[in-house]
């Protein structure tokens, strides 16, 4: 085996053997000759239209896989990126963003190239990136750059969050040593100090044992801290009474008995908030605020008696808090010394409500009844399979998706701070490719994908290694958010991408009209032929392989025909069901949020941060 | 009248009072309460589907009425714009970004707000946006905010460059004093020391005067600094043999017999290098390159005979540097003074090319035969009509739109250096928006759209009063550009906006397969149905008022046929003609700068940034 490997055949090796098989980007002038490292290295290219939406498809690809690339030219390319890394980088999706860079010799003459500025400055886009990625590499020696590479990645998947590196034209291939190759990178979490980690240990088990009205809420970093499995196992083996916030949900086995929906304070449907309120423990998992910051959310009932469980601390009561103290090992002691016998136990076990009992609740629907906010998300969850990934995009479906009944083994894709919407299309882009990525390495009969000999097998990650995704990528949006991205219906299309899209059609900015301006012009938006989209976008409308199908649904009835229909359910190719509701109509927890951030935009200065997290939890 | 008046309604009136009569940009929560003080000030609303859009509209706005004005959320949507905005910065294009920020309670108490980081930090943004603006405010007290609003506005107007204005939703409605308003923004250009003055132009004049073979360059820029009149006359006057660069086509009057096309150094079309190389003096207008830096531009023939016009400053041969000169003063000045019995005259006048006989002498193309890009963009020009706005995507072109022959007062936006493709159909949506405020407002029989008494007349701005826009908004545009940024086509017919699109269907990113990757997969796209895109986006095809022309063109024949028809030569509404071309095909000027390009991202250290400029004058 050579010694020597041509840089960017480092570089790909390298996300290769971490687990990346797709990557995302748009070909453009500085990235072009390293695009040719792609396919050799054993990863498909995803061509994108645009670099947003391949920024999203990234994501979306990275929250399944547990890490993803996307490749953009400099300047014009990175910062049309930029916001996709932006959520990535709040909501902890591991994004490898490879930029494409001038050539070094004219960098260093401060040349007037295009994509620049014009002033010879080739910085400043790595200094707006360095605000939102973990870890950059600017790979302008080749005796550094693999170990910068190596470095680099490593944080991404460490820390779950995006990295940036750029990658001059005439690096591409300058020759680099292969020797660390042979090792791959370096993936162990640190030992807790033993000592230390079981004084924590006992603590926290003392906490729970002396409990009296326990609770846990799991929150959407669970997934990213790579600890899914051990909340699934500590809600299982506790029997406490559970919820997820919306961000969170998905992410526990909803079957469970002692699953109770989603907790949400005062937005919350179920109205469990005075029970919650006198509970005297709430563990929470992976939350989405390191802090309750001045003042309380009403999300968390009482922050004196809650536990927090971050990536590299705890924090216990408001008060304590250990740092470095890396929480997979630690969750793993707790659960392996807990003591089944010393829990608490309720008797009786307060009524919270059921999710799985109030759906088979639910009066019929009348067939020729429009379809509601308030009922539609429980009811099309009897569509949902195990393995399924379901994304919901922010708006009305995040919201309303609160209430969908998930079987185990299902991934909810949902927004839960940066809410930029058009994301949620391009990340089910992504999300339905990380699937068949998956699902292909699944199958013993398909030949390895992997060309590349010096990519050795990779351990998976623990964010993907955690779940099943054999299912399909079923993805709910409405008709303003779909507008800002469609373009990744086409990039979906182009690459064969199953996936399923219920299209809720509204007629506007639905959130907004409820936030301000309820009958305002600039909520209202260009009415599209949503169903044309295949067509426009140039699918194959006669093809077996990947069947495009488009229905519409007005009512109830038409509703319930289409999604029994064979091809529907099967959901082979692209299959988009535009569902018709009315522009005034949103879930019951949307009216109550948006009440909270009209107080709060108005400069209300009440309990800071309540309905802020309100509408976080809402995402 | 009220001494009060609210902070929004006072930033919207200087807005108006300056020009803005539409504004663009996508609503978000955080910018609502803002949005209901545009109609009032007598400003249309342009609700784009996404904010890049938004931001390449408003551009094309700028660039047109000489400022314009982009509203986004904060964090999401003022990322996904930044983009457009870094692209104005680099080309000096006068854009208000108004971000419709957190309320301060909530910022204060560094709340974790949705559209954050979560991290409570929310200057991140903002300090992003110090990159790429010429000045900021954030509006954060009542007593401070009108002269800050007042000190952005006037930067983004006589620096041309956008500016940044941060307005917290509990800001909005607060009272402000209506005193300042009663007094236009003071944009007046100061003095130039007289003496100075004096001295500088009898210099220029001596050097013109002693020159014996003198050459005009009018580079792009020159329209940004408000000198498009002084530019006009300077070769009017002298009658110095007279190129534009691509960035600059379209100022100078193109009938003028002293007008040779544009110069592009060694990637020229016209052969006249070797005389330009061995002129005496060369007057540069606006240049895009402050400087020459290291090594010549192969367009610049010879800096030590170069005299450079700035917007505040003159570089005389490469060496002597005069800052602190208004160029507009100065160029009149030197328009006053020039004794035309001392100009040098040519005798012979050199044979450089005439473009508008090159036309003439082309050999009628064949009916039956491929539409070739050698010659398309001068045949296309007889389309062409005084008062038309034209606009030419990067790629084929924006390098083929280099042979066009232009009518006099017609403009042409052509990206100079930041050369982000789907930029030009978002600008070109913008561009035709402001033609129709253009023509509205020259209008006698229609009423003012004025409603707001606060508002008085304002002086047009220099970069849109000299020149007229009574014409047609016409876009050249490739495949894969258009599928960035399709959605300003629905951008378009939902705000009525007459525009004709030349698509040029290549299948594929055909400048990048020159640069690297001729055949290679990732130079590929998704073969859209282009023609379908009226239906897709809700355009009424019935129309009277708005009609939509849809055509494509496989050969000659199909090409003068439907620029002949009377609904295309009309162009009430949207049309779109699809323009099929080779996907190997490419002007021969392409050809060369990419050989040059691709030399330079090997890392070749040549003669630095002769390829660069190159490319850069190909724009």
């Amino acid at each position: 085996m050579s010694e020597q490997i041509d840089l960017a055949a480092y570089l790909f090796t390298r996300l290769r053997q971490l687990g990346v098989e797709s990557i995302h980007g748009v070909p453009g002038d500085y990235n072009l000759q390293a695009l040719d490292y792609i396919e050799p290295a054993g990863i498909n290219w995803i061509g994108n239209a645009n670099e947003l939406n391949a920024g999203y498809a990234a994501d979306g690809y990275g929250r399944i896989k547990g890490i993803s690339a996307l490749i953009t030219a400099f300047g014009v390319g990175e910062l049309s990126a930029i916001n996709a890394i932006g959520g990535a980088y709040a909501e902890m999706s591991p994004v490898v963003h490879i930029v494409g860079a001038p050539p070094l010799p004219a960098q260093n003459a401060r040349a007037c190239l295009h994509h620049s500025l014009g002033d010879g400055n080739f910085r400043i886009f790595a200094e707006m990136y360095a605000k939102l990625t973990v870890a950059q590499a600017n790979l302008t020696d080749t005796a550094t750059a693999p170990s910068m590479i190596d470095n680099t990645l490593r944080q991404c998947v460490l820390q779950s969050r995006p990295v940036y590196i750029e990658l001059p034209t005439n690096m591409v291939s300058q020759k680099v040593s292969t020797r660390s190759l042979k090792f791959p990178i370096d993936l162990t979490i640190p030992h807790n100090d033993e000592g230390f980690e079981d004084a924590e240990v006992e603590l926290i088990l003392a906490r729970i044992y002396a409990s009296k009205q326990p609770f846990i809420i799991v929150d959407g970093f669970t997934a990213a801290l790579g600890i899914t499995a051990e909340a699934d196992e500590l809600v299982r083996v506790t029997g406490f009474p559970t919820s997820t916030t919306s961000f969170g949900k998905g992410i526990v086995n909803e079957t469970y008995p002692n699953f109770h929906g989603i907790y949400a304070g005062e937005a919350g449907k179920q109205v469990y908030r005075p029970w919650a309120e006198s509970c005297d423990l709430i563990l929470r998992i992976g939350p989405l605020s390191s802090k309750g910051g001045k003042g309380g959310f009403t999300t968390i009932p009482n922050p004196k008696y809650t536990i927090d469980f971050h990536r590299n601390s705890v924090e216990i009561g408001g008060t304590n808090s250990f740092t470095n103290v890396h929480v997979k090992p630690l969750l793993r002691k707790i659960l392996n010394r807990i003591d089944k016998s010393k829990l608490p136990r309720y008797d009786p076990y307060p009524d919270l409500g059921n999710p799985r009992q109030q759906l088979e609740a639910l009066a019929p629907a009348q067939s020729d009844s429009a379809i509601d906010q308030e009922t539609f998300w429980q009811r099309i969850s009897t569509c949902f399979r195990e393995g399924d990934i379901i994304l919901t995009e922010t708006g009305t479906p995040s919201i309303g998706g609160r209430d969908f009944v998930l079987p185990p083994q299902t991934t909810l894709i949902n927004s839960g701070i940066w809410l930029s919407i058009g994301y949620m299309l391009g990340a089910s882009q992504g999300a339905a490719c990380a699937q068949r990525d998956i699902i292909h390495s699944l199958n013993p009969t398909n030949p390895p994908s992997l060309s590349n000999p010096l990519t050795t097998p990779t351990p998976p990650s623990p964010r993907s290694s955690q779940r099943t995704f054999s299912g399909r990528t079923i993805l709910f949006i409405g008709d303003g958010s779909l507008q800002m991205t469609a373009q990744s219906l086409s990039d979906t299309i182009r690459n064969k991408l199953p996936l399923t899209i219920f299209l809720i059609n509204n007629d506007g900015y639905t959130i907004e009209r409820f936030i301000h301006g309820m009958r305002a012009p600039y909520n209202d938006i260009q009415p599209w032929n949503y169903l044309l989209a295949p067509q426009y976008f140039g699918a194959d409308l006669e093809s077996v392989e990947y069947p495009v199908v488009t229905r519409c649904a007005k009512n109830w009835g038409e509703l319930f025909e289409v999604v029994e229909q064979k091809e529907v359910r099967e959901s082979k190719g692209l299959t988009i069901v535009e569902v018709r509701m009315g522009r005034e109509d949103a879930p019951d927890a949307l009216v109550k949020l948006v009440a909270g951030a009209a107080r709060r935009n108005s400069g209300a200065t009440g309990p800071a941060g309540s309905e802020e997290k309100a509408i976080k939890a809402a995402g």
